[in-house]
C-alpha cells in the first residue's frame, strides 16, 4: 500500500511538469497529433516536447528528432507511435532517464501471439530501465484539475471528482461530454490498456489516495491480480466508495471484452463476491456506473431507507413510488406533526401520503424551501426524492401574463429560479439529509442544471434515482462491515482464496 | 368493438370544429387560461368560445355567460371550473345539446366519500343528456395533427405516431419535451382521469383505430374492465403494437396510485398474465414505455435475434454485448465473405468479431454507408446496432486543421453530416432490416438528432436499445402467437375468465 500518494508511480503521469511528446506531427490526422491538440485545448501549462524525426516545429512547439536531444528529463513521455518503432522509443527514453510514460499505441497482446511476443520485450525495456508505464493500447489519462488532458477528444466542463480506472480508453475520453451533462467530472481518470506495466489495481490504489476524488468508477472487462485487487479495496472503501461496471460476466461482454483488451474474464458471480467482499458497489450499465458515483460522490450518509417523495404531478409521483418499492427502499406515512404544517401551505386537493401530492402549488417558492424543509424535518424518514417539472415554462409565462416587458423576463426569470435554487440547496446544507431529484426535462434547464452545479443530485427518471439511493445504501451497510472486519483481522490474512 | 374511428366517442373530443371553455379567464394564474393559452399557442383552427359570468372578453376571444347563449352547439365542452359548479356547467352542455366533454376539475372520487358522491351526481347528468365525458380529474388531451393541446403545458415538436392512453394527466402534458428529446410525439394522447365516463379501454379502442397512431403507450395505475381491455387489446395487437407500463403492482406503487385516480390495483402478477394475452409488451418505467414505443413505431420486422454491433471504441461495443446477452439477444460471428468484403476498407488493427470493432476509421465515410451497408448484408445477422460518437468534433477539428476557414467550418460540417445520414437512412430503407444507434452524447446533436427525424431509432444507452430490440421481437412473437388465436377462435370465446 502507497502511504503517499507521491509513492504512487501513476502521479507523476498524471502531475507531469514536463511532457515528452511521441507521434505528434503537423498531419493532423495522425492520433498523436489529435492527442496533442486535446492538451493543447485545455490548456495545459507543463513544457510539452514533440519529437519528431523531419519536423522542425510540431504545431508551433520546437521539436525534437530524438527523446536524447531534449534539454531536460521530462516527468512523462507519451508514445502514440506506430507499433514497430515503439520498442526503440521506450529504450531512448530510459537512456534519457524518464521514468514515466504512457504507450497508447497498439499492436500489442490484444493483436495475438506476434503482439504478444512485442508486449514482453516493450516491458523488458522498461523493467531495464525502472520505467513505469500504462498501456500499451490505452488512450492515456486526464487530470483536469492540471488542465491535462492527452486524449483524442476534448475536455468539457469543470474538473470534478470521479476517479476513473478502466480497461476501456473510450470510457475515459468520450465521457467527458456524458458527464458534465449528467452534473460530474473526472478528478483524475486513467486508461489502463493492456496493463503490461501500471495495472488496474494501482491505479486504483492511486484514486484512493487522490485528494481531489470522492468517489472511484472502475470500468473491467477482467482482473488479473484478484487477492491485491480485493486488499487495496478493502483499504479504500472504508473511506472511499468505489463503483464497479463488470461488462466479462455475460458470454458476450466476455467474448467481446477478450476481442478488446485480451483481458481474461471470470465467471459473474465470482466478480460479485468479489465486489461485494471489497464494499465495492456493482453497476450494470455505464450510466448506472455514474449515476451511483453522482450519489455517492455528493450525499451523506442517510440514516435510514425511508424516503418521502415531493412532487405536483400524481403520474411521476406514483412512478417514483414504485421505482422506490422495488429498489428496496420505503415510503413512510407522515406524522400528523408534519401532515398539519403542510396543510397550512398546501391546496386543499392535495394529497399528505406519501407521495406527497401538492397537485398544484399554491405558491411555487414553497416547492422550493418551505415545503421540502417541512419534509426534511419529519423523523419517520430519512431521505428526499424531489419531483421538478420545469419552472422556466411557469415563471416565463407567469411573467408574460402579469405585463412584465418581453425583454426583461429572461432575466428575471432566471433570477427568480436562481433564488429557488439557492433556497433549496440551503436545506440539503442544514439538513444532512440526502436530497435528490428527477426530472423528465432536459438536465441542461436552468433548475436541473444550476442544482447538479451545486451538488443536488438530479436524475432523468425516478428508476435511476431510486437505484442510486439503493447503491448509497448499500455503500453504506457494506462500508460498515469491511470496517468492522479491518478491525478485528491482521492486515495479511487472506479474505479469500488466492485466485 | 368500433368499426370507423368516427365511431368512437374519442373521435368529436379529439377532433373538435368548435370548444366551450369553461374556466378560462383574464386571470393568467387559473388552470383553464393555462390551458387555453396552450391551446392557443399550438394555434388551433377551430371556434373557441370561453364561457365567462362577468368577463366581455376571455384572452382576446368573445366571452359567453352561459353556454346557453352560444351561436352554435359545440362539438366539445372543456370543463375546469371550481368543483361545486361542474354538475351545473354539465347540466348547462347538456341543455344546449353538447355531447362530448372533458372534465378536468378535480375533486371527485379520488376526493373521498363526498367526492364519489358528487362523481355519481355528474354521470348522472351526463347519461341524461347522452354526453360522452373524459375525466373528471384529468388533464386533458393532445391532438397535434389538429394543432389541439388543452393541457396545462405547451407542446414541443412536430406531431408524432405514439397514441397515448394515460390514467396520469402529468404523463401527457409534461412529456411533449421528453418526447421531442427522444424522437418521438404524440400522434393523440388522452388523460383519462377517473374515467367517469369513458375509459382507458375506449381509449385504447380509438387509438387502435386512429391512423396516426403507430404504437399505442398506456399508462396505467388499475383496469376496471379486465375482459374488455383484453378483448381490445387482442383486437389491435394483430395490426399495432401497444406498450404498457403498470406501476400498481409494487406495494407502494398501488398506494400511490389509490391516492392519484382512486383506481384499484391488481396483483403484478393478473396484470403481467393479462398483458402477455393480450400481446401487450410490459414495460417496467415511463422512460422504457417510450423507449419501446420507439422501436416498435420505427422499425421492420427483424427475423430473428442475432444483431451485429459496429462500433470504433471497444469499450462501448463490449457494454452493447453485455446488455444484448442481457436481453437474450445473439451476437452471430460474421461469415468469410462479410469479413473479407470488410477487410479491404477497415483498419489493420480492426477486429471483425462481433462487435466489428473498427478501432478507428480509417474514411470516416464508410462508417455510415459501405461499412453498414456490408454488415447488413451478413445472412447470419437479423439487426444492427451502431455505436455513434459525435462526427461533429471530428468533421470540426479535421476541417480546422484542414484550414477551411473558420466562418465555413459550421456550415461545410453540416452540410458533410447530413450527407453522411441521408446515405445511412437510404440503408435502413433498403435492407428492410432494423437498424439502432446508441450513443453516450446528447441527442440534440446533429447527428444523433437528424438520424431520430428520420425515424432511426438511436439510444442513449446500449441498454435501453437492448431492451427496446428485445421488446420488437417479443411484440412480434406475440403478435402471431395471438393473431393465430383469433384465427382458431369465435369472437365470443373467453380468453380468461372474468374478473
Amino acid at each position: 500500500m502507497i502511504t503517499a500518494i507521491e509513492d504512487s508511480p501513476i502521479y507523476p503521469i498524471v502531475n507531469p511538469q514536463s511532457i515528452a511528446f511521441f507521434g505528434a506531427s503537423n498531419n493532423f490526422r495522425r492520433m498523436g497529433s489529435i492527442m496533442l491538440s486535446s492538451v493543447e485545448a485545455l490548456g495545459y501549462e507543463g513544457a510539452l516536447y514533440p519529437i519528431h524525426l523531419t519536423e522542425e516545429q510540431v504545431r508551433g512547439h520546437k521539436a525534437y528528432k530524438s527523446v536524447l536531444d531534449l534539454p531536460e528529463i521530462p516527468d512523462l513521455a507519451i508514445i502514440v507511435l506506430p507499433t514497430e518503432v515503439v520498442c526503440q522509443a521506450m529504450e531512448e527514453c530510459g537512456r534519457k532517464g524518464i521514468k514515466h510514460a504512457i504507450v497508447v499505441s497498439g499492436g500489442f497482446k490484444e493483436a495475438g501471439p506476434e503482439g504478444a511476443t512485442r508486449q514482453k520485450e516493450l516491458e523488458k525495456i522498461a523493467d531495464n530501465y525502472g520505467i513505469r508505464f500504462l498501456g500499451p493500447n490505452c488512450l492515456g489519462v486526464a487530470n483536469p484539475h492540471l488542465k491535462l488532458n492527452p486524449t483524442p477528444i476534448p475536455a468539457e466542463g469543470p474538473p470534478g471528482f470521479v476517479g476513473l480506472a478502466s480497461q476501456s480508453g473510450s470510457f475515459l475520453t468520450q465521457m467527458f461530454n456524458y458527464l458534465h451533462r449528467h452534473g460530474l467530472g473526472f478528478s483524475t481518470a486513467l486508461s489502463v490498456g493492456n496493463e503490461a506495466n501500471i495495472d488496474i489495481v494501482e491505479c486504483m490504489e492511486y484514486l484512493g489516495a487522490c485528494p481531489n476524488t470522492k468517489v472511484i468508477a472502475l470500468y473491467i472487462e477482467g482482473i488479473r491480480r484478484g487477492r491485491d485487487f480485493m486488499n487495496v479495496a478493502q483499504s479504500i472503501t472504508p473511506h472511499k466508495p468505489i463503483v464497479a461496471l463488470y461488462i466479462g460476466g455475460s458470454e458476450s461482454g466476455k467474448r467481446a471484452g477478450l476481442s478488446h483488451t485480451g483481458a481474461m474474464a471470470g465467471p459473474d458471480a465470482v466478480y460479485d463476491g468479489m465486489f461485494r467482499q471489497s464494499g465495492i458497489i456493482r453497476a450494470t450499465t455505464l450510466s448506472e456506473l455514474f449515476d451511483f458515483c453522482l450519489a455517492l460522490g455528493t450525499l451523506p450518509k442517510p440514516g435510514g431507507n425511508r424516503v418521502i417523495i415531493q412532487t405536483h404531478s400524481g403520474g411521476p409521483g406514483a412512478a417514483a413510488a414504485d421505482s422506490l418499492g422495488r429498489a428496496g427502499l420505503e415510503l413512510p406515512p407522515l406524522s400528523p406533526d408534519t401532515i398539519k404544517k403542510l396543510r397550512a401551505i398546501i391546496p386543499k386537493t392535495a394529497s399528505t401520503n406519501n407521495p406527497v401530492d401538492m397537485t398544484f402549488s399554491k405558491n411555487p417558492m414553497d416547492d422550493f424551501y418551505k415545503i421540502p424543509e417541512i419534509l426534511l424535518q419529519e423523523g419517520n424518514a430519512d431521505m428526499l426524492l424531489v419531483y421538478f417539472v420545469s419552472p422556466e415554462i411557469f415563471v416565463t409565462r407567469t411573467m408574460k401574463s402579469a405585463g412584465v416587458p418581453p425583454d426583461r423576463i429572461p432575466e428575471e426569470a432566471h433570477t427568480l429560479i436562481a433564488q429557488n435554487v439557492e433556497a433549496f440547496c440551503s436545506l440539503a446544507e442544514n439538513y444532512g439529509k440526502p436530497i435528490i431529484g428527477y426530472t423528465y426535462r432536459s438536465l441542461q434547464e436552468q433548475m436541473a442544471r444550476s442544482l447538479l452545479d451545486r451538488g443536488i443530485p438530479v436524475y432523468q427518471d425516478p428508476e435511476r434515482a431510486a437505484r442510486a439511493m439503493a447503491a448509497l445504501i448499500e455503500y453504506h451497510r457494506l462500508r460498515e462491515k469491511i470496517a468492522a472486519i479491518s478491525a478485528e483481522e491482521p492486515d495479511d490474512e487472506p479474505a479469500c482464496a488466492e485466485e
